[in-house]
């Protein structure tokens, strides 16, 4: 009977390296291809694509599961490594065809129009491709089935964040942003924010990436399995075992942009260095839990390590030297609230950490709303400008900086929004945990020692693959369930200590 | 019945996409993948090797070529697409899988006992392997089947020169031979090579580098559909429609390395570039003819124009203003003599371009009496330094500058070295016919522009992909077969300049 695991190992691998060899398609297409190559490129996705699809989904891998759930012998390892496969078989072929294929193509003229309807700032050009993507997105939804208990919006987290829940969502998310609404406004209050908010000079990219790879050295990022290139926009992409790599992009007179990018790239690249990929490669043994949690990762290295002030007690010799002469002139004190200052705005991707979870409430709310059917698309521009100001305190000029902002509807991706609340959430939960774990970790990070740091996230997270989900890692890890005190301490005292609120 | 030709070239697109994927596997290993990326990348090679192989090789698609041979309203470009499917398809099914298992597997043993007897210069440690591997030729050669009225040999040819036959290459190689050892001993006893033979100072790899895209740009190698990166081995990968990538090499005190290996790789990009691989990727009339074909058009930017008079005329302000002002402190008669002094030596990669056909005759000679057995392995290094010294009069001091110096028997590659100096010889001939069409070839060149050489090649070589076979070609294209004649006139003509012989 081990025959069949054996065998389902082997075609899994195989399907992943598949799925390597996409990710390195894809990776070429952002980095180093000539603009001459899309259309070949994009032959050669689409048959990739394919061949994993075909792979991942063939009866025989039905066969194979179904048999392996039979085998009474396997590890207590290895029954969750078939328990997460049959949870992506039933996923992969719940979907018909034929919705997938109108799915991509219904996407491809909403992206069409969502581009031109968010230039004029104008919502009826986008709002019927809106309301054919909710449409579509309930057809999935009824084609995964409802979780019981459960509502239409659940299926679609599933894709996402495996055993997520709306209901569950909403009792984290409701008392974390009531809070976060009041310590902004407090903040704000204070009219502390252009003053703290001071800049360096400019700084050459060359220097900045020197900088990076040196922090990316100092942090643990293996750099015989991984690289550092720039994209016009960031990202991690994991090419298999020993070969993940992360990008940036420089801006002289912003050093932020690429520091904090670089870090938190850095941090999901650390995950997927951490992962088993040598054994498990193309298992759900050897692979990351969720969004949420490959997100935590990488907030947890950006922003609980990167902007702390004991981070920058160790990284202004090394900026002064490296980046600008500027950085040693200034006080421990300045590096560090320049790093944390509170700014509310319209724009989600150029929020601060605190009022970045406000702008996801707000649209896992809209959207769960849209599905569920209490809100149509037509009354989507009202019900976001009025949340909005609810939430950040200030009147939604246009759609274009309100409603029409975000890429993510427009291709599919519904549902997606709440892990990177998700993300900051369990950072800050995990980080408490390795506080206590590791009492004297700001020494160590002042020092720069972070590999207390890494070797409690390999221990606790990394090697495990898949083997629990989300919520159950997050009581191993922790003790409790996730709950949005730490990270609401954690900003509160962040506020405190910068702000003096 | 037209239905079998959309069909077959359907599925040959499909191929010739996975056949880039696995040419962006491979140039990504070279230039960029990390070190710790080379298992995962080999499961990932080996996977798709297998799925090339397969859709090339499949029964469908012998019998959608075999429908297609049989319909008569096909043009006679697509009968020409047809002819050459079939001949494809026949070479690669006829080989047994367990033929082609055996030789890798006796290679991969084989380069190993290579690498430490060329450390060594222990001939006897390679010998068994080399044994054994033409041993394997043969039975390839059985497989494949002699060509009537030829010998073994020709059928190895096949795989790298269509339609070549050793009795035919015997007839242009021999008179090339001895007139060239003539030469080059008319040239060593002038004893002017050290004086010709000047050195730039030392240049840092950037400016290279720098100039290198000059010359590309300069010379009509599209950057839109290219690219230029470093490698430890100078190569050129075609990655499909609009993607053609060149590497090079640089060392700060050797510019010539960089620059006429840039110019070489050029060559094969050019005529990359001039393929018809937007409507007929992955089917023959959008590939190369043949590796000699390939060559001729690298060493005719190499050599015929880049060691050129005209080509310094042109280049040497630019050199002076982006390498160095050494250049503009020449004469042009001094940079066009050290771009082409002669100097025998031991190690073909090393060889100059008078020497270098000799190095070829050598090998072609030698592999030729092993696969026929009028030479035993046993014999090799003697016959080896016999033939070295009656071509190039100097005494092979040990078998690691000898027969132990090229990797290409122990990976298979027999029937190879010859499509060298057929590149060699076609580049000439060409390049004569190319001169009588444009008589102002050089002042073109002079005045910086190469844009008529290009459109000639594209217009006689590039578009047409495989319609024709490389002889019929070579007599469309200059009224005549192969003959040695041209590159003799052309070697003999610079001798005279430069070295006054």
């Amino acid at each position: 009977m081990t025959g069949a695991y054996t065998e389902l190992r082997k075609h899994l691998r195989e399907a992943g390296a598949l799925g390597s060899v996409s990710a390195l398609l894809s990776w070429d297409q952002e980095t180093y291809m000539p603009s001459g190559g899309s259309n070949g490129r994009a032959e050669q996705r689409a048959i990739i694509a394919t061949l994993v699809h075909e792979r991942r989904t063939s009866p025989r891998v039905g066969d194979l599961i179904a048999s392996c759930e039979g085998i009474a012998s396997l590890t207590e390892d290895d029954r969750a490594n078939v328990r997460e496969m049959r949870r992506d078989f039933d996923l992969l072929t719940k979907l018909p065809a034929s919705l997938v294929g109108e799915i991509a193509s219904t996407s491809t003229r909403a992206m069409e129009a969502w581009k031109d309807a968010r230039q004029r700032s104008d919502f009826a050009i986008f709002r019927p491709h809106l309301e054919r993507m909710i449409e579509l997105a309930r057809q999935k939804a009824a084609c995964y089935g409802t979780p019981s208990g459960g509502e239409p919006y659940d299926a679609l987290l599933e894709e996402y964040e495996p055993g997520a829940r709306a209901a569950e969502l909403e009792r984290v998310f409701t008392p974390l942003a009531s809070e976060l609404s009041a310590l902004i406004a407090r903040v704000n209050a204070t009219g502390k924010t252009e003053k703290l908010a001071v800049r360096p000079p400019a700084i050459p990219a060359s220097r900045q990436h020197e900088f990076g790879l040196f922090l990316l050295k100092s942090m643990g990022f293996d750099m015989d399995r991984g690289r550092l290139d720039t994209t016009a926009h960031p990202f991690c992409e994991g090419l298999g075992p020993g070969d993940t790599r992360l990008t940036t992009r420089y801006k002289e007179d912003e050093f932020g942009g690429a520091m904090y990018g670089t870090l938190h790239e850095m941090g999901h690249g650390l995950y997927e260095q951490g992962l088993p990929k040598g054994d498990r490669y193309g298992e759900p043994l050897g692979e990351a839990i969720s969004l949420g949690i490959h997100e935590s990762q990488s907030r947890m290295w950006e922003n609980l390590v990167g902007r702390s002030r004991s981070f920058w007690q160790w990284a202004q010799p090394h900026a002064s030297r490296m980046l600008d002469p500027w950085f040693g002139a200034q006080k421990v004190e300045t590096l560090y609230a320049m790093s944390n200052v509170v700014r509310p705005s319209f724009i989600r991707v150029e929020a601060d950490e605190a009022t970045y979870n406000l702008h996801i409430l707000l649209r896992f709310t809209l959207e769960r709303a849209l599905v569920k059917g209490d809100l149509s698309v037509a009354e989507l521009p009202g019900a976001w400008n009025a949340l909005f100001e609810r939430l950040l305190g200030m009147p939604v000029p246009d759609d274009r900086r309100g409603c029409l902002q975000d890429v993510h509807w427009s291709c599919a991706l519904i549902g997606y929004f709440p892990t990177y609340s998700l993300g900051n959430l369990y950072a800050a939960q995990f980080f408490e945990s390795a506080r206590v774990a590791m009492p004297d970790l700001d020494t160590r990070f002042a020092n720069g020692d972070f590999g207390a740091l890494l070797g409690w996230l390999r221990e606790g997270i990394h090697r495990h693959g898949r083997r629990f989900r989300a919520g159950e890692l997050c009581e191993r890890l922790t003790g409790r369930k996730l709950d949005s005190q730490p990270l609401l301490r954690y900003l509160r005292g962040k506020a405190a200590e910068v702000y003096g609120v």
